[in-house]
């Protein structure tokens, strides 16, 4: 009998991926880990030059990325025939041996795996890791804390309506903005009419190569990174010197 | 010349400290550490084991924690003088040697190096490490994934008035309430109030021993565990069967 763990790799850098997750990554004899077709996958660059010499790889290829609105049926449909063919599979390893599911990020924040686990219950024993999220790296790319004392920070979509985006960018003091890519200009016009959009960084590869961190109103409309995440710094509460 | 290096060691598990953090933490000849006077220190117990045996320590031992009101003068006074010396302490030190700030969870996430920090600009090399958030180990602690697909996610401080907490409970789909402790009360209210107090779990210690789950309208009124993080899981937008 095996397990399926599920290992959450953080934001890019190696190095900053747990001590347990480095120990199962480098000693696992079976990686699956999700990427686009065609793609080497984010998730297994981050490992590259880690695994051992005769692992076995599972690619689970996502049938779908944005060629599809993501609330079409048929975005539903091929993504749930995804997950319940790859929730069996890996069952089925499982029954005879561990397999390790490598995962960007922390996997229980926005991650692909948890649509796995809900088919896997009852079926495999599943074990996940956290790991540092990537909004965690790129608040560190920017140099800059993304809260102080009582600040409130709110997570947000980009494929949320501008609607609630400008609401719920004027409601919190910090902001982290996820699946930007093609939803940035409407995240850029909904920070402009929260009157944010001054204090809005764009964080592209945050603890990766090739990092960048660019104010988002001096970046041109047309530059919309897949991978980027915009933040909005707090500035709340801090003990200063009394004048 | 040294420099001042900030570990942020994760949510209390010394396996989830990230490889970077691990290596720093065992190598290090001078540690220096937040805690409340006459207390061990989380971070110090973090690394129990873990530490050099010939290693200089450097408690910094805050003048008041809840004693007083942080929004009085006085404790706003006495926090500034004891940031401004040990910020002059640590310079000093990294005059000639390494010196590794331990952190708690990710230290650009509410963390209070960020005031040694701002007081160290031009005066000292000053390099910070990520770490997993102590709410990244309260949500695995609770087995069950924070966020999904299309989720809001707003991160509150117990320190909120009540008005500002109902509104952003009402709001946000999922959610994180930290320094509960003697606002717990207030935080039941406020939830009770946004129809969100069914769904809410104390998570205590998580990824430590004697961690401790429980729904939140379970645990006695008279029981505030200064260190709990409450937690509202979203339930966002899944990929499932068709009908």
């Amino acid at each position: 009998m095996g397990k399926i763990i599920c290992v959450g790799l953080g934001p890019g850098d190696p190095d900053l991926m747990s001590v347990k997750a480095d120990r199962l990554v480098r000693s696992a004899a079976n990686v699956a880990y999700f990427r686009k077709a065609g793609r080497a996958g984010q998730a297994r660059r981050i490992v590259d030059g880690m695994l051992a010499e005769n692992v076995t790889e599972y690619p689970m290829e996502y049938p779908v990325t944005t060629e599809l609105p993501f609330d079409s049926p048929d975005y539903n449909a091929l993504l749930a025939a995804f997950y319940d063919d790859w929730a069996g599979r890996l069952a089925t390893i499982a029954a005879t041996r561990d397999v390790v599911v490598l995962c960007e990020g922390d996997p229980f924040f926005y991650g692909s795996f948890m649509h796995l686990q809900t088919r896997l219950q009852g079926r495999a024993e599943v074990e996940v890791i956290p790991g540092i999220t990537g909004m965690t790296g790129c608040w560190h790319a920017s140099g800059t804390p993304i809260t102080w004392g009582d600040d409130v920070l709110s997570v947000l979509m980009g494929t949320l309506s501008e609607a609630d985006l400008v609401r719920h960018m004027q409601a919190a003091d910090a902001l982290v903005v996820m699946k930007t890519g093609r939803n940035l200009p409407k995240v850029r016009r909904a920070l402009a009419a929260a009157g944010r959009l001054q204090d809005a960084w764009l964080v592209e590869r945050g603890t990766m190569p090739g990092q960048r961190v660019a104010r988002l109103d001096a970046v041109e409309a047309a530059d919309c990174p897949y991978f980027a995440i915009v933040l909005v710094h707090g500035h709340g509460r801090r003990p200063e010197a009394m004048e």
